[in-house]
This record gives structure tokens, sequence and C-alpha cells, in this order.
């Protein structure tokens, strides 16, 4: 049974004039403990990235660089093919444009999350994570890796020994393998239902699958996405399923006990 | 007398496959001493910054930051009108760009100075002057700012006590206040004329006008063009005028005796 | 009296995966007669141009390239500093974009408005006004210039002899002189008085000033912001209100007899 | 053997204050018959391509949009991962700003040519090519699509009856199936051995191989790289070779007879 995990979430998407998330930035934060802020290649400008820091501060939440793609028209989901040290390099770029402002507002860089489809492509591009770990091991070496539990950026992230992360998707199905399935979401997702799930994977350890069995699944972090229609009645779902539950919420650095 | 002055040189202007210098890289760092790295909103990318700030490890240059308008066609070079604290942002935001890739190679962040109408529209807006001066105070308290002598930029940075490095323009005329005088060069320029400019300006403290008259200058760092034709002729003959005058060259930081 | 009126609308101001407006584009385009479709560089991009030049073709909206300056971040808001040339070449590029799509789908261009600050910069601007009216006097004969009555770009275009619309702005304020006041709204725009106020333009041609007199005021198309909230209860006031009056709304083509 | 053939080379590769090729503009517009000018999504700018169009009008040279993915860092090499209707709408886009500026200067579209990563993309992507030629058959039913010999797009375009062109690379090596070899040149290309190249493909329609053998090959155009070292002795030699063995050089629509 797990006492502790990390709640995360995606911040500051939009860009310019536009949003992505209809949830007010400072109630998403009043619920989650770590934050993923985008960092301009996919999508977030320095002025957004400013106020989310500055929120993350204010809300003790845990501050996540979300480097992604340099593709803001496909927000970061479209496969851009490149070198292993390109990518790194794009990655640093934003890390460290991130943590300037975490510098301004007194807030530390506590995890990097990739996203889109550099999470996917880190997620079975062994070269890649290893380029990356040995990187970011030498700029943050206590900067966590979030990551999938069944991913190369697991793999080579434990045998490196940096720290590392392991989410799981409250709003996504899984199969047997406890994989997630991507498929479109059709139905508005159901907030007690996402949260009973969360607190049977923390309680019990495992999680349904879309062929209705139980298998095991590892996590220290449950990622909500703040684009998801309701989100916010899914992240209070989620902290307060789990609160009942005896399980606390902390920053990703304090489950892993950094 | 000056018996020690820095020698400062723009660095990394290309994007992708362009690339702005015929110098190499290697030969220009070579002689000078402190390089202003362009941080990817005028000009520059990830990919060569990360070399760029390695070269100036390697030659044990004074690394800076030089952020740009977000105006890649106009290279930096075209105002755009927006609030000093968006501005304050979008320099923020490429100065810890480029700092991370200092982490990565052991370099530390010696300077920052604005690119182009940035470094002009500081020059003349006390505001904006006074909002980056407080930031960086906060982020960055012994990156020195680089600017023009006659400048708003170093009224209010001597004022902050924040460290501050004035420029000399080995290849720009002056004009009766000392100030710049912006005009497109007609010939390729000389650069015996130049180093001989230099060296006057480092012993006697003075430069001869666009109409022929001595007036005071105070600096404590030439500023060289990469792009300015004969960009490396130019450079070793400062190089070895200085040298030859008993003047030092050296970091800005050493300049300054930080 | 005026029997005829055009109504505008900005469309497509999203990019990616971003949208601007709360209201969906088929019911904007139910209420308008024309349609400006932002082209790239404040926002838009290829796959909304060409979602919402099919669904005007299928209204039978009048199809208005709508080009801004090159500011993503900034949605074209921000003045950029540059030469008329590099302007209208910016335009041309953008207004060639838009026109392909109505190629693909039948629908011809009707005519031109500049976006936000680039509206207004050759509003005052006499030199871009008159470079662009004469340059798209050899591209596009026939395109409409939108404008404010109060600008040299009416001058300029009245003069050559080229097709020009004055806009009248609904959810705007107006000073003596007929000029609008750029202020932020505070209240949430009623659509009764909005509507009431487009009513006794047509019909009587004056708006009430700030200053609670009536000043005349000319125009051809009235346009309406779908970013305004509750932009669709606004349109069908308007529409609603203009036919009960006996004022037809057509395109601006239609209404300039082209 | 061949009386007439086309020489395209592509221009504008440049971006703002950068360029692409040492050759002037006008010296390699002087050689060639058809110009790809690049459309502002892996290189070009509204400025650049207004400069090219005017000098392909000024020349006789046959004008051809040579869009690219949207990634002026990659240039357009790195293949981006999207849906064939998203790059039909790039394409589009590109092809549509470069048809204005031939309007203002009395320019028609002669072709199409994708660049880069997207060339080679639709070469092995019949949907792409499928999508991609319908498309192009209702907005530019005579604009003549430029391709590999060995390619989808050239299976596609035939069967569909669509104009198209098969390139000849005089810079580039081809292997016994009469494909080209993509690896980087180590010595600076020989004009006099590109040219005789050139004569021999044109009169014998063969090209020896990199294992030395002759395969049949089958081109409308030769296609010369202006970034290439050298390009204009490339040029002047392939004009003369060709000229000298009889064999004419015109714009692609011409050798198609359009």
């Amino acid at each position: 049974m797990k006492q502790i995990v990390d709640l995360n979430c995606d911040m500051g998407e939009g860009f310019g004039q536009w949003v992505l998330s209809e949830a007010p930035d400072d109630q998403i934060m009043a619920l989650i403990s770590s934050a993923n802020v985008a960092t301009g290649f996919h999508a977030g400008d320095p002025n957004s990235m400013n106020k989310v820091v500055q929120l993350a501060g204010k809300f003790g939440v845990g501050l996540g660089a979300h480097p992604g793609y340099r593709d803001l028209q496909g927000f970061g989901r479209r496969t851009i093919k490149m070198t292993s040290e390109e990518l790194v390099n794009d990655i640093l770029y934003q890390v460290g444009a991130l943590r300037e402002f975490g510098r301004r507002h007194g807030v530390p860089l506590q995890h990097i999350k990739p996203h889109g489809a550099l999470y996917m492509e880190a997620a079975v591009n062994e070269e890649l994570s290893q380029h990356l770990v040995e990187t970011i091991a030498k700029t943050s070496s206590n900067a966590i890796l979030f990551c999938m539990g069944i991913s190369q950026t697991y793999e080579v992230a434990e045998r490196a020994g940096h720290p590392v992360v392991r989410e799981f998707y409250a709003d996504r199905d899984y199969d047997a393998s406890g994989s997630i399935v991507f498929r479109r979401q059709v139905a508005r997702p159901d907030p007690t239902k996402i949260a009973a799930k969360c607190v049977k994977a923390c309680l019990e350890g495992t999680v349904t699958t879309i062929d209705g069995e139980d298998v095991a699944i590892e996590f220290e972090s449950i990622c909500l996405h703040s684009d998801t229609p309701g989100a916010l009645a899914i992240g209070l779902a989620i902290r307060n399923g789990l609160t009942e539950a005896g399980v606390k919420i902390a920053p990703a650095a304090t489950v892993l006990g950094l």
C-alpha cells in the first residue's frame, strides 16, 4: 500500500492570447503537488512561464520543465525526425529557460517531463533516453525525470541511478501489459470513477484493463490533464478520494525522499 | 591610461543551416575575451548555443547571453512595441536557456548584452532599464550588464550598484557628444586604422569624431563585429595593437575585478 | 437612410490546438456577410484557413484576407517597426496564401482587412497606405480594402479609386471626432444596446459619443468581434434589429455594387 | 536523343539577413530555365520571394513554388509526422503565397516542387502524392509537379494525367536501380565531369552508376543546387556542354509543350 503519492498536471499550455484549459491556473495549482510547465516550443511563452512559476511557488507545488518538440502548430504532438543530440539541446534550452523564472521567484527546479511526442519518442528510443539521462545528470543531477513505467526512459534512468518518477494516467485506459491505450475519449470522464481508479491503484497497486482484468501497476505520481473537460472536478475528486483513503499527496521530491 | 580592457564579440548569430559570419567561430574565439552568444530569438538555436558555449569554455572566454527581440526575420533589428515586463520575461527566458548550456560545459554566465533594437531601446528607455536591472539583480546578481556609455542602461545600473560595462565600438564612428553615429560603412574597414583607434582610446581615453575633434570616451570593453568584412584581420590587428601598447586583454569580469 | 449594409467578423483566429472564440465558426458564419480570415502571421494556420474558407463558401459569405504583423505571441497587436515595402510583402504573402484556399473551394477573394496593429499603423501612415493601395491595385484590383472612416487608408484608397469599405464598430465607443475610443470593456456588452446603436447608425447616420452627443458617422460595414463575450447573441441581435428596421445585410461587394 | 531539357535550381533559400548560397541570384538566374522559390516554411521570406519572383520574370525563367515542412531550424530536412491533409494545406498555403508575388510582377506559376524531406516523403507516400495531385488539379491544373522518376509522386501524377516533370540530379550519384544515392560529397565537384554526365544523360539516356555500369534514366529537367560549392561554374559548364551538344535549355512548360 502506497502512503504518499504525487499528483502532477501540465500547466501554462497556452500561447500569447490563447489558453488551452478552461480551468483557472490557481484552482488547478491548489489541487496538485507537481506542475509541468510548458516551456515555449510546443506551448507556453515567457509571460505564461513567469506567471505559472510564481503560482507554483505560492502553492508550494514542485516545479517541472515540460519541454516539447519545436512545433507550436502541432502542439508538440507530431514527431520530428532529428538526432538525440539535437533533441537534448532543445530540451536543455527549454529547461534552462524555465529554471531562470524559478531563480526569479525562488522556486527550485524539481523535475523534467518531456511533452507529447517527445515523451513517447524517449519512451521507445533507448539512445535518446541514454543521452538525455547522461546530460541532465551533469546539468540537473537532482532533477527528477518523469516517464511511463514501461519505457526506455525508466530503464535507463534506473540503471544510471538518476532520480525518476513513473506516472499513472488517471484518465487513460490500460491494457494487459500495463501500457496505456491511446484512444480518443468519447464521453466526458466521470470524476468519481477516475478517483476510485486512483485510490485502487494506490492501495492495491493494480489497475483494471480494458479487458476487465486487474494488472499490477507501479508509479510514484498520478497525472491529471488540465485540458480534460471537467479537470477541476476530476482533480478535486482524486484529491478527496486519496485523502479519505489515507494516501498523502506531496511533491515528487518528497515522495522520493529527496 | 587603461592597462586592461575586454574585447567582446557577438557569436553564434546563424540559425539552423544559416551562418552569419564568414569567420570561423574558433578563430574569433582565439582573439576575444568575452563572447555574446545569440540566444534564439533574433538568431542562434540550441545547437549553435551548445557549440559556442563549449568553445567559450575551451578558450577561457567570458560567456555572455545576447538576448534579442523575438524576430528571426528582422534579426532583432526591428523594435517591437511591448511592455517592460514582457521584454524582461523575454530576456530571462533567453538568459536561462544560455545559462543551461553553461551548466552542461562548466562555463559560468559572465554577462548579459541585449541585442540590436533591444539594446537601443534599453539605452533610451529608463523604465525598461530599471526593470531589467532590478530583475537581473535577483536572478544574476554578478552578471555584468553590457551597454553604451551614454545610455539609461548605464545610468540605472550604476545607480543600483549592479556590475556594468560600457562598450567602445571599434568599427563605428562617434560624434561630438561621444555617441555612436549609425551609418552604413561604405568601404571595407581598415584593420590598422581600427586598431590605432582602439589603442588611442585605451591610452588617451579619447576618440576622434566625424568632425575631426577628439572627445573623451569611457569604456571597459571593445566591441568587435564578427560579420564585419575582414573581422578576423580586424580582431588580430586590435589584439596586436593593444598588446604592443601594453594594454592587456581580459574577460569583462577580470577587468571589473570581480 | 442606409438600405443595405455589410456585417463582417474576424474568423479563424486560433492557431493549431488553440481557439480564440467560444462561438462555433458555423454559427458565426450564419450571422455575418463578410469574413476576415486570419492568415497565419498573427493567428490562423493552413488548416484553420482551409476550414473557414470552405465555410464561407457554404454560407455565401464574402471572403476576406486578414493579414497581420508576424507576431503570434503578440497576436499582431504589437507594432513592429519596418519599412512599407516589407509590410506590403508580408501582406501579399498572406493574401496569396488565403486566396489559394479560395481557389480550392471556389470562393473568390472579396476583400482585404489588415489586422490589429497593422490596421492601426496603416490608418495613420500615409506612405504605407499609398504603397499598399498601389500594390493591391495590381494584384487584386477588385479586392475591397477595409478600413476606418477616419484614416489615411480611406483617404488614399478613395483618391486612387480603389474599392474601399469603412467600418462601424458595433462594440466600441466613439468620441466627438467620430473616432473610436480604445478602452477595455468593463462590463459584458448588452446585445440589445449594441443592436440599437447599429440600427441608429444605419437609419440616422449618427452615433452617440462617450460625451452623450450625436455625431455623423459614415460606413458600409459593421464590424463584430467573435471573441467578445456573447458574440453570438450580439450578432443575432444586430441581424434581427437591422432586418426589422428594413436594412438588408449583404456582403461588402454587394453593398458597393461590385 | 533529347533535343530540349529544363535546367532548374532552388532559389531564395535564405531567411531575413541570412543567405544560403554564395552565388548571386541574378547570375544563377541567367543560367537556368526554371526556379524553385523557397516559400517561407523551411526558408525564404516575403522579401526574398518578392525579389526572386521579379528576377525570374526579368530572365524569362519558369516560376516554381518550393514548399517545405514548417521547420526553419531544420531547413525542411526533418520529416514531421502529420496527415496528408495537413501537408496539403501547408503546401497550398505556400503555393498561394508565391503565386501572389507572381501576380505582382506578371509572372505565372509554372510548377510546384516540394522541398527536402517533403519531396522525399511524397516520393514514398502514395496517399500523400494522391491527395496532393488531386488538390492541385483543382487549384493549379496546369502547374507542373516536379519529382523523381522513381517515385509515387510520378506514378500518381502520370495516372491522373497531371503535368509532371522528372528530375535528373547533376550533382548526385545513382545506383543500379536508377535511384539517387544520398551521401555527403567529399570533394568539391568537378564542373566538367558534371557537365559531361548531363550531356550523356540527354544524348544517350543513361547515367553511370556508382558501380560503374550504365543504366537508363528518364527525365525532363536537370536539377542544379545553388548551395553546392562552385554552383556558378557548374551551371555554366552544364549550359555550355548542352548547347554545344545541340540540346536546348528551356523552361519545363516549354519542354512539356504546354
